[in-house]
């Protein structure tokens, strides 16, 4: 079954963890769930209190993070459930495929779990992208948490029910609209995230500003060498502005029937971008900066922004730490393998590629695009 | 997006294809969906008007189906689609699983298809539990229609929204409900099938007798000469008989969160056979209707229904042409053997197998059971 519960464990959830721990609830109705963000909640049993009842759970994690965190997990999990497994995934994005799912559900069946075992996916957004298909499709849907360790996976991936794997001719084109029953986004541990992996989720959190926030924009901008210096109340504040915007969209539209795909925002260059190099080579994040800038470029293009908001976003995804020059796919013929990837994204109809634009800074459009004025996007960043 | 049609499909369907079909409504709010029950619909286009618009249809079918039907259907659907493909999956339970799953996003993928690409299962309960997945999951779903060419996918299988493969410790352990647009039960092409599959489609068709409709078990009981004769009105009757109770049970508990488990009636010892022997060595009506005598002999032992009536199921079951002598799983532990694999079963909870059993013939119950019992039963099956 699916989240059953009511609005009100947000509520007793805040009770129980009032002191560490600021709450974004996503109103689904009765898929409806909370995010709790503070300090110290992943090693605090209150804070995975009044979760459904089960026997058992089931702790997805991988070789990079279990070792820091998996144990201090189980220990808040002990008092809730009478069995806690683990399974420890291969890390990185080139193992969000078919064989790394199987995991999961040769644990889940090797340790006799049933309908009620609940998952929690300890790891950045991999590791919930695969926990959360897993658990909509184990035994057709038991309850899943996610405990996002990465910027990214706190800000972006782990809210809102997108879960997949990767198939090997497109991104997460394989995968269900699942909720978890709660998000527990615990700042502490973003001090242990590599430089890299920091700069990679600062892409989505950039990526909220010209998409539906330019105040929050002009925050980013200020606070960026903050953020990029682990700064605790930057990134505290980062992380609950990204998710309340996140709840709002995804409230007025949970399976992307139209408005939810602004969140995409840079991805469509960006998914090119990674399947082409190879799944891993570029962290998300590194391919949605780029291609962030890409669709800025595309937008000026066309005459919706102005030269001087595309070179404003650029400066700002540098300074973020992340590339803002494209890769190249094909020695041949460049422009032609970006277009042939995007042409098998989510949002193609008909063999039709749709990007999300700016129609001026903070008005996301989606639309059809001429070819001759992508290539020369393609062009410019590759050069 | 899932099934979004209002109810009134079913009767403009109804009006298109009047002369040749009677329709039963599964309803499900905005995922009702109508079953075209009739003859020569399959190679009608009037029965596939007035789907999801889309450019591309893909049909998924099997080797053994598919030489026989897919061509009919696909001129069927001519006027309906820009671009119709084929997949032709192996044939049979035991490639009800990840590789064989993936054939369908590959040629999904490979043809580029998009997120409004309808799906066309056209083959049996395999085929159909596949397709259904795989549109469930294909960029997070997509729609799709049923249309079951075997007595059992057209009875059971392909109306409710179960979908999904095995894992090699347990059978339809991955998958997810998700509806069907569409139900296709096209009588006439039950005239091709092999006799052992006639015979395993009214193991599904007698269950519903036991659970739900004792005077159609009278009539089931009269009419197995005709059905077993292929005889087109006995097999049109129990087919619409069968989906009108199976829709009534859907509608009312979609998701199983209770009464819809009654439909596993003899299935608890079935899967524990079809996995014991390995999928494909018996078919899942075989297993089905010897489990459904193993689950009455056990609702005798516990004196809920007399001798007489497992005695009466158990000629009904031999009429139809199954087995009701239980394969031994294990020469030196068969009971345990038998155990073990149903611990494994969706319906366990905490490793407690929970059975479907008959309080009196009619009325279905769900209950644990102490083990000797159940080892009773396996032994008397067995011997």
């Amino acid at each position: 079954m699916p989240s059953l519960e009511s609005p009100s464990v947000a509520a007793q959830l805040a009770v129980a963890t009032k002191d560490t721990a600021s709450h974004v609830l996503i109103e689904l109705g009765q898929r409806s769930y909370p995010i709790a963000i503070g300090s110290g909640l992943l090693a605090n049993p209150a804070t995975f209190a009044n979760l459904p009842k089960a026997d058992a759970a089931l702790i997805v994690t991988n070789t990079c993070v279990g070792p820091l965190y998996a144990q201090a997990l189980q220990n808040a999990l002990q008092s809730h459930y009478r069995q806690i497994h683990t399974v420890v995934l291969p890390d990185g994005e080139t193992h969000k495929n078919w064989q790394t799912l199987n995991l999961i559900f040769d644990a889940l069946l090797e340790n006799a779990c049933d309908r009620k075992t609940v998952l929690f996916a300890l790891g950045g957004g991999v590791v919930g992208d695969m926990t959360g298909f897993a658990a909509a499709s184990f035994m057709r849907g038991v309850p899943f948490v996610q405990v996002p360790t990465t910027l990214l996976a706190q800000v972006d991936s782990s809210v809102g029910g997108k879960t997949g794997i990767n198939h090997p001719l497109g991104k997460n084109m394989v995968g269900a609209f699942y909720q978890p029953h709660r998000v527990v986004c615990d700042l502490d541990v973003l001090k242990t995230l590599p430089a890299r992996e920091l700069s990679a989720g600062l892409a989505e959190v950039i990526k909220y500003g010209p998409i539906a926030d330019l105040a929050f924009l002009d925050w980013i901008e200020q606070q960026m060498p903050a953020l990029r210096n682990f700064d605790a109340s930057a990134l505290a504040y980062a992380v609950r502005r990204c998710c309340e915007i996140k709840a709002q969209v995804v409230a007025s539209d949970e399976r992307e029937a139209g408005l939810r795909a602004i969140l995409n925002f840079g991805h469509t260059f960006g998914h090119a971008i990674e399947a082409g190099m190879g799944y891993g080579a570029w962290l998300h994040g590194e391919a949605v900066g780029c291609g962030m800038v890409m669709a800025a470029d595309l937008s000026q293009r066309l005459g919706l922004v102005d030269a001087a908001f595309v070179a404003r976003l650029r400066r700002i995804v540098v300074a973020a730490g992340l590339p803002v020059k494209a890769p190249v796919l094909d020695a041949h013929d460049n422009a032609g393998r970006y277009l042939a990837l995007m042409q098998l994204d989510k949002k193609a109809q008909a063999g039709e590629i749709i990007f999300v634009l700016l129609d001026g800074p903070g008005k996301p459009v989606m639309r059809p695009v001429p070819e001759a004025l992508v290539r020369a996007v393609i062009a410019a960043a590759c050069a």
